[in-house]
């Protein structure tokens, strides 16, 4: 029987400030990357993140960040390797301590944003990495874009990963995926999202931008929950996938 | 045979900044007091200090503080209850990402600053204290101001706990520390300092501002690192301690 | 003919956060209490306000606060005096950089949140912030709490100030607000908001919560614009003045 | 008569962390280069620096960067052009807030750390640097390494600029400083140093790395006031200076 897992970014609000429909999305995934307040949240906000994912039996991941709340970790910042790895461990550790407050087991970890688009091409970075997550725990799994440098990383070093494939984002014919202001990068109608993920899940096969069919490894999906309609866009995957008789499980409990 | 701990704060630095002697402070004390990113310190900071720590086989714990880096975590911050708890949970946890990392277990928490100041009188920011403490690890050590409502609270929900004095510090005949503006507040004095530790060390009393005695309990004595002669200071203490036969020795190890 | 300023803060958005529905409240208003960066805000929104509220005429605002970013100004922080007079500077002098680059004066300045319940009530920190004002520009308005320390302070300076009321809050017989966790605090009902808009700007009055008549003076209305209904409100107020006659103007062009 | 200006950072404290030796070194030089809380200073220290630059009777400039306290401004962030400006509007009205305070003009900018690196070499950058300064004030002199982008687009918007060139660092023969961690590309020696000055100023030409003879022209030279020893070094160029009749002016009293 095929399983597969669905993540999506919780935990992102700050201070007075809300982001994230967090109460409608977290029923419908698997797995929570919670924000460890580098590119968003808080202490409380990450207290309350937690419960929720406890609450709705998801299993919990951390989101950690390059420091840049003003800018909400989306912009390149030129730190080391021994900076990206002390990060990393911080924020870990403290999502790990709500995870511990709550009688939780912390499940993955994946970097967020401008950390995340500067691992998948550069292997120097993927390696600091997995090598911080490695350290902090070896068990935790490595959320890794597919077919990129996190996933030959975590390889590389014999740490858990998870192949992740990304709902409603177009792909190049290199597997990567298309800048966000490329047309048709983004991917709004639905259905098509619908479709898509269904071929890379079933067919573990996804056609780029220029039309080719690109093999395609799908442990996780990648789905939104920051808007009603991204939530409604999850909840049609789900019901899709339940469908054809492929199971929701968490990553880590495959 | 009696024992004794030195507790001082470390990793104080941040950033470019330095602070403290920590590289000639730690060699001499058997607990670190680790700043956790609120008042002080950064991960890369932490990291370097937990290692340093390490090396000198010094026990480690945290020293979180309400979140105010250009005070220092000196200056009053009205938190809410829910506040403190998540503050103190996300900053043990970021100090407990480094330990994990390092293999070194963390021995105990205590409070910095203005947070210690606001606990020391007030029963019910020390409960919420003990109770993020034992939320996080219930075997952690919570360090409680001897006399205070620190040490009550710690009691009152089975937290372990060592009770901290002062060597440089004037207590008043109610035992709490003088106001730092207060004449005699702060003891400079070499010898005086030493007097004064022996005493509570060895006949568990002070002698008050007032000239009164008062019983006091020392589990462990709060040292400083941060400028030359401090750390000169803390080689003193030592050296009357160990020549008293007294054995120095982390909190968590007695 | 009687005239009326409505003040509102704005600008509070932070980062990818939104907060607040500016572009529909800034053309109900007259004065625009701009964020600063220490409570909310940032450069990139801050140059945005300033230029929403040139296009639609609206008089510029300074909105300091304590440095709280996580906590929005909301909890009370023991800063010096100096401490307060320096953040005063530093906020007033950022938004002073917009206004230059817009071509834009600054009017006023409103104190945020903790900062002002602070104030209200305690004469050495409204003389701490109306020296910061007048040091930085003495023709800066300084928006005072009708009946507060805030007006002693700036009138014993020789500062010009604006004494402002509040739309939707209830009032104490002592004049202060009532804290808003008592019942009947906040007023929701439209009609009884604007019916006592009407009765402090015509009458000069304002029945208190335990049903006296309090003398009071408005030069300023204090209306909120974060949600929708807030800005239907300002709509409501700002019609009933209409048709009273009552001319709406910013507070430094009367 | 040949003039010079010596400019140099100062206000680089932040919070109970000192850095830099600005009593010692104000004295010394004709320009201070205020660093205004982005990567370094607070509000406090900088109302301090305003204050110690007046009473030395040395102009007062800002010194913006990039948001990275954390990293001093040293490492490189991808902002956009509108962040540049506007980050460097809300910086250097934060300093005017301070010098309307002190009554003291601002006289120039200089940009920090990585973001000077960044429009040393990029025109982009270097331009919405220029534009920025020109939109808060059009008559502020911009500081700008000599030869680079940065004087080519203070030239090309009509903004007033200052060519600066180095006193302590080596040149590679395209006339950029030579990376850090390159054999020879910081001088050390006090007397290469002042010779170096010399050549510079009163020949305008420098020796590269390579031994080629650069044309080079400098209004003002970058010195440097961190530690003592640098301080030593200021004293040493000004009185060569003086010794050769050259009149150290600040950079916007010519």
């Amino acid at each position: 029987m095929l399983t597969i897992d669905l993540n999506c970014d919780m935990g992102e609000s700050y201070g007075v400030y809300n982001l994230g429909e967090d109460k409608a999305a977290m029923p419908l995934v698997t797995s929570a990357n919670v924000a460890c307040g580098f590119h968003a949240s808080d202490p409380d906000n990450m207290m309350k993140t937690v419960r929720l994912a406890k609450q709705n039996g998801v299993a919990v991941g951390a989101h950690p960040s390059y420091p840049d709340l003003v800018g909400f970790g989306r912009r390149q910042m030129a730190l080391s390797n021994e900076e990206i790895e002390a990060a990393i461990i911080y924020q870990l550790g403290a999502l790990q301590g709500f995870c511990q407050a709550e009688g939780v087991a912390m499940q993955h970890v994946k970097v967020h944003g401008a950390l995340y688009n500067k691992a998948e091409k550069d292997a120097e970075t993927s390696l600091a990495i997995a090598k911080a997550i490695q350290k902090f725990d070896p068990k935790l799994i490595m959320v890794c874009m597919a077919n990129s440098e996190m996933t030959k990383a975590a390889k590389a070093i014999g740490l858990p990963y998870a192949e992740e494939v990304f709902a409603d984002r177009a792909y190049t014919a290199q597997g990567a995926l298309a800048g966000r202001k490329l047309p048709g990068a983004v991917i709004h109608d639905v259905d098509e999202v619908v479709a898509r993920v269904m071929k890379m899940v079933q067919q573990k096969t996804v056609t780029t931008l220029d039309g080719t069919e690109l093999p395609i490894n799908a442990d996780t999906i990648c789905v939104h929950g920051d808007t009603p309609g991204a939530v409604e866009m999850i909840s049609r995957i789900r019901s899709a996938l339940e469908a054809a008789g492929i199971q929701l499980k968490a990553m880590g409990s495959k």
